[in-house]
């Protein structure tokens, strides 16, 4: 997620996530942990002699994690609950950019994950491709003729696929249009949610958009169908925000740079603050009005002052007032 | 209001009034026009010929001013409403340092008025007993062997004198201690009320403490009280400091940095939150949080981004909105 330099981009990421499974091997929840090791090094055993890996790769094995490490994880969307909860047989391969995690033994055998920075589904998808052939061609997997790959979850039967784009909406999220959108994106098949998945709020403004169905449709209907409903709605954000700066400027400016005087200045500073005076920053950047932050830096704040994440950068077991000092503290350095 | 060089100082200034009339002319209240203005020139007579007058004094006749001149020269306690009401036939002479200012025909014919920085009432009496000297020398004062000097209201009698002392209380004021504090000085014999005088509140955590009474008491007596109960007040204020210091340290420096952070970006600043935010950073100054700014800042601001003094510093009649845009923009200059 580095190479992000159109800072008008309301897109933070786009992300392609394919489900598979290796035929004739139980599904992760009725595999038992040996079996479970085993399906992990036949993948690596495939994945890392493939001469077309070039980049560095390491096998997190979630055993040997401890649960800051974890969490650190799951804050950055590189591996999820179900991982964790399945820690005793699962493990993920990651690259060193941190833009590819390849989960196994979560709700299927394999879940592997392509990220790119702003709105950029095809790349990711081709990234992701690529990754799958490799496992395919030495790995049979499970796949009918008729349902396509075949999961653990009938939701993710046909192509395995879910894409996926995070998008920064602070004004959409100021009004009842966020709701409007939220009606309308469930009834075209697609969902709508908070930075942290199902059920978790918008903290700092960032919504997940993906598609709910991934069977009858193709990679490329899907990707298709996701850039339209995104483009839409950056489009309704972009009006929003214009109709804000020229009714509203000052107000909107004094938001704007009230925000980043308090993240400059803080003290103490807790987690949900945080992500929102950082939104506001992150706007400020997205319409011009601070030019002398990238907003790269606040997408990496974004990440790295989640609770796990922070205590991993300053390597040390934190308490609640802790962490907010610790936080208050980088933010302060970072934005120096 | 411009030496005072102890950053730890709670005391803005000490003020010392005296209230005089001039010997067979009726007070103010039944004076016309004309006999009004003849006691101006009668005063400024008397006053602009002495040798003892080496300083630059000017005379501002109310009937020549504008309203937003006015309300400038009450934001900063050069004088009073009721000076105002009386502006067919009243005036004041006003000293380059506006550190002196007497005000002709308010409740009372003179009403004259000494500020220094800081706690010493002894200097500003001293420095009004020496003009009040030089106008006795030559005029009449009305004045009774038994009942001191005569004025228009039963509360001046005798010494005419009244001492007050500006003190910044921010901690005290977030307690019930100020309740507290409000009745044990009425009941011997003192007011302590806002920024703005009777009925104001607090604005910016700044109060004025002064005797009620100045009939059978001498000035050295009265000096001696406010003295005795202003250094009582400090005492306590620093003790509730000291303990916010040791028991909530981060919550305090956040809260001191932060206000500076928002006056220092904010873009619309309103005159109650930038008194509020400006007792913040002032407390800061006071316990030695900040060292990058003086005290004397910040009480230059506590005038001059009053909404009349605004006005005129930028030359314009400003709206409500206007005025918190050149307010916030005053600030962010003056706090680079």
């Amino acid at each position: 997620m580095s190479k992000n330099s159109d800072e008008s981009n309301l897109v933070l990421s786009s992300r392609i996530r394919l489900a598979r499974n290796i035929d004739k091997v139980p599904f992760p929840i009725r595999i038992d942990e040996e079996k479970g090791k085993e399906l992990i090094k036949d993948v690596e055993n495939v994945f890392y002699i493939s001469p077309e890996i070039k980049e560095d790769y390491i096998t997190n094995y979630l055993w040997n994690l401890d649960e800051v490490t974890d969490n650190s994880f799951l804050e950055k969307h590189l591996i999820s609950p179900r991982l964790i909860n399945n820690y005793k047989k699962s493990a993920f391969i990651l690259n060193k950019d941190q833009t590819v995690s390849i989960m196994l033994n979560e709700e299927d055998h394999i879940r592997l994950q392509c990220i790119t920075a702003g709105l950029n589904l095809e790349e990711a998808f081709k990234d992701a491709n690529k990754l799958d052939d490799i496992i395919e061609d030495k790995l049979n997997y499970a796949f009918d003729e008729n349902l396509g790959y075949l999961t653990a979850c009938p939701t993710n039967l046909g192509t395995g696929l879910r894409a996926s784009v995070m998008i920064h909406l602070p004004v959409l999220s100021m009004s009842k249009e966020i709701t409007q959108l939220y009606n309308a994106v469930t009834q075209i098949g697609m969902t709508i949610r908070g930075l942290y998945g199902e059920g978790s709020n918008a903290d700092g403004n960032v919504y997940q958009i993906s598609n709910q169905i991934s069977l009858g449709v193709t990679e490329e209907e899907i990707i298709n169908n996701i850039n339209a409903v995104v483009n839409q709605i950056i489009n309704q954000e972009n009006i929003a925000r214009e109709h804000l700066l020229k009714n509203r400027k000052y107000e909107l400016e004094d938001k704007i740079f009230r925000s980043l005087g308090i993240l400059k200045s803080a003290v103490l500073m807790n987690s949900k603050e945080c992500l929102s005076l950082l939104s506001n920053v992150r706007m400020g950047i997205e319409m011009g009005i601070i030019n002398d932050i990238s907003s790269q830096t606040i997408n990496e704040l974004f990440v790295s002052l989640q609770p796990a994440t922070l205590q991993l950068l300053v390597n040390k077991k934190l308490n609640d007032k802790e962490r907010d000092l610790e936080r208050a503290k980088l933010i302060r350095e970072k934005l120096k």
